[in-house]
């Protein structure tokens, strides 16, 4: 199953959707203390935040802008603009002509590529340090000079038109994982597909494309992350020098989303279709994010998507694939970086010729176990080394560090917010993982969406 | 099973909600060729429009207001404000202090009530035809002048507050209702209840309905309905005197709410309740509208409904209840009086011990046979008839006559559309029946909630 919030358009040199989508798990990517006091955090005077994550192993620098735009905040009737605008940034500027960017990136070897999600909208490029000013020149100057013009709108739709059916309509998963999405989420606009809804997507236009560019996209909306070779020094004075002469946007109203409503029932969602050949399933909770979350809850929902399924050391991986036998896959994550009450999942895929309701079953199990009996100290403390390992990994890659922290700023988080993580993690006891597993995963509030093969032609219950 | 996207409020002498909402449903209440020639539609010069229905033959009147604002227009996180408006509308103006409007009404033996649905909201009271003009002052003055302050505005939230806790909150099939709504509708905002979700009724403020009243209370934005013992020139010459001194509105734009993508699941949405006693089932389907649909398929969904399931001669009832006994009720309906595409319902529940399941297979077992093979020539006849004959029933009441017209009119069709149904529906045949059938009710896109009860005091799945 994968997580679909996103769209990452891949371009040259571009990093996976798939590698993106794991990044975003900031929760795990961070909290060694090595180094992390180096972490500068400063404002502009036109309102820009600037995160600077020195790391002088290897000469390159990753720089990234976030807007704070993503899908949620589209006007209704207008979904898939957010990611629209992202495509037309890569057209020209008053300064520079449609692709001469792109081809600066290619030139110094550097690579690049942008992403949109529910939050928020990033743009970010890997390059030498020699190369970080141009960089900084070339993101200030499309920041509010970006010319848009019908010239340039239609073929761009087209384009998006053309990524819908071949990423979402020809994928049974992606389908199914729309409408579940809609279905999990009553009320927020969480329920939307990022890259938009088909029909609302081909009515976009320019006007569309430029009402949201000049609401959202100013430096007193925007972070800029650097992360790499590079001292906080020099990224002020070269800020300074390019986006500090943007001009400072409106300023924006707080970000207030209509909410979910209590929810009262327990849904599913199936989609049945000639193209799948291995039933599968992913039941989902709205659960609090970082953002939203009682002090502590976030934290003991991440530790618990760990004991449940991350990964192969995992109960319902043990228990459902190893010892059982009867599921190819299985596990559980939780969507903790988001600013409003985003998700927690499980999921799992039959073996054979086994039935998708047994490996749901027997993953429910799991749950209701936790929620009975609670989970061992050992297998918690596993469980936590386990996230601090992974970040270990993380913190080599710049552009993972800079996605981490700035997707949690970009989500009303704080760079302390990410640095305590560790610790906060480290605090969470035996007696929270439990209370947050009676708590939010309540069965008889929980959305699970079904893929399954069409066993013969006729279309039927 | 009962239709909710309407809020009526029960005062003195009121309608009860079941007759209301069986009044909504103006495809079978109008079409019998006697008088309709005789009805006018006209504009006032501010734009107000006027429908006048003469019936003489009892001395009473029934005066209509339908304001074009419904739930479906409200700002997304602003959920029940339409209907909260509606309760501040009994309220003071600038004339008249709270409540003298309503002891007008009683004072002479009338009839007065209001209700909110998803595309419109709805004043009227039915009098002596000598109390006509005096509605009219009264009506056209709250048109514009209603008074507004914080005094009434928090007595009357807390109301509301309590009229949902009441009457959705104590009921698990009002709170299922809500659920599979939200599920069938994945982006159009049809899928929010119109009393509102309790959390954002909770911060509905003046500012708010201010907001909505200043933008759609206008003459130019409503439709007035007269239906009974009364002169198209009476009212014209009333109507200038009275709502004609209120002066146009700005001019709205057109009304475009976010529409459905194209749905490919099979959804499910369970409520089990230590509350509920007969397991039931409601499946729904999104389906276009009078105004929506091609030429012809809203009558023959109408159609489509009487046949399967419109009463105790339908196939539903006969087989599942009468024949089979499996099936304490059973049945269908339409809702096709609405701005953008609605549904088509098909609904039972359990007889005895009975599984639901049973009960659900049965009735779409009838729907697959009319997929399949069709309806005869002699049960489209009969349920023609059917539909006709309840229309003369609906005739009799002048209110009902003037919810038909508005109701119409306010959705965005015409007096001349409402005058030519019968005709219409005389015009379809069985083949545009199976059709719609299979066109619009997908086995693999349907909406199914059951409202269970609860076995056991475990919270298990």
């Amino acid at each position: 199953m994968t997580r679909t919030r996103m769209e990452s358009c891949i371009r040259a040199f571009a990093l996976s959707l798939a590698a993106l989508q794991s990044l975003i798990t900031w929760e795990a990517a961070v909290g060694a203390p090595l180094g992390q006091s180096d972490i500068s955090d400063f404002l502009l005077n036109n309102g820009l935040e600037v995160v600077v994550i020195p790391d002088h192993r290897v000469p390159i620098v990753t720089h990234m802008v976030l807007y704070k735009a993503g899908s949620a905040d589209e006007p209704p009737g207008n979904s898939g603009i957010a990611h629209f605008l992202e495509h037309l940034m890569f057209k020209g500027t008053k300064r520079h002509s449609a692709g001469t960017f792109d081809t600066q990136v290619a030139e110094i070897g550097g690579e690049e590529n942008a992403f949109t999600w529910s939050d928020y909208t990033a743009y970010f490029q890997t390059v030498t340090p020699a190369a970080l000013e141009t960089m900084m020149e070339f993101e200030a100057d499309r920041m509010r000079n970006l010319v848009l013009t019908d010239a340039v709108i239609a073929p761009e739709r087209d384009v998006i038109l053309e990524e819908r059916r071949s990423r979402v309509e020809a994928d049974p998963e992606e389908l199914l994982e729309e409408e579940t999405q809609a279905t999990l989420y009553q009320n927020h606009p969480y329920g939307r597909p990022v890259i938009g809804w088909m029909h609302e997507m081909e009515g976009l236009n320019r006007a569309d494309a430029v009402g949201f560019y000049d609401r959202y996209y100013a430096p007193n909306n925007a972070v800029l992350v650097v992360a790499g070779d590079v001292s906080a020094a020099t990224v002020r004075k070269m800020a300074e020098e390019t986006y500090g002469a943007v001009p400072r946007g409106s300023d924006l109203p707080p970000r207030i989303r209509p909410q979910e409503p209590e929810q009262n029932t327990k849904r599913t969602v199936v989609l049945t279709d000639s193209r799948v050949t291995v039933p599968s399933f992913e039941e989902s909770w709205v659960a609090p994010s970082y953002r939203t979350a009682k002090p502590g809850d976030a934290e003991a929902l991440d530790l618990l998507a760990e004991v449940l399924g991350g990964g192969m050391r995992s109960r319902a991986y043990q228990e459902l694939v190893v010892k059982q036998g009867i599921a190819s896959s299985a596990g559980a994550y939780f969507q903790g970086t988001s600013l409003d009450p985003s998700s927690f999942t499980i999921y799992g895929s039959s073996r054979g010729e086994g039935k998708i309701e047994a490996v749901k079953d027997a993953i429910d199990a799991e749950v209701r176990k936790i929620i009975r009996a609670g989970v061992s100290d050992v297998e918690l403390t596993r469980a936590k080394s386990r996230l601090v390992r992974s970040m270990i990994f993380a913190r080599d890659n710049p552009s993972t560090m800079a996605i981490v922290y700035g997707a949690a700023v970009a989500t009303g988080g704080t760079v302390k917010d990410v640095q305590e993580w560790q610790e906060r993690v480290r605090a969470v006891t035996t007696t929270q993982v439990q209370a947050v597993a009676e708590k939010y995963l309540n069965s008889d509030r929980s959305v699970t969406g079904y893929l399954l093969p069409r066993e013969n032609t006729s279309s039927g219950d």
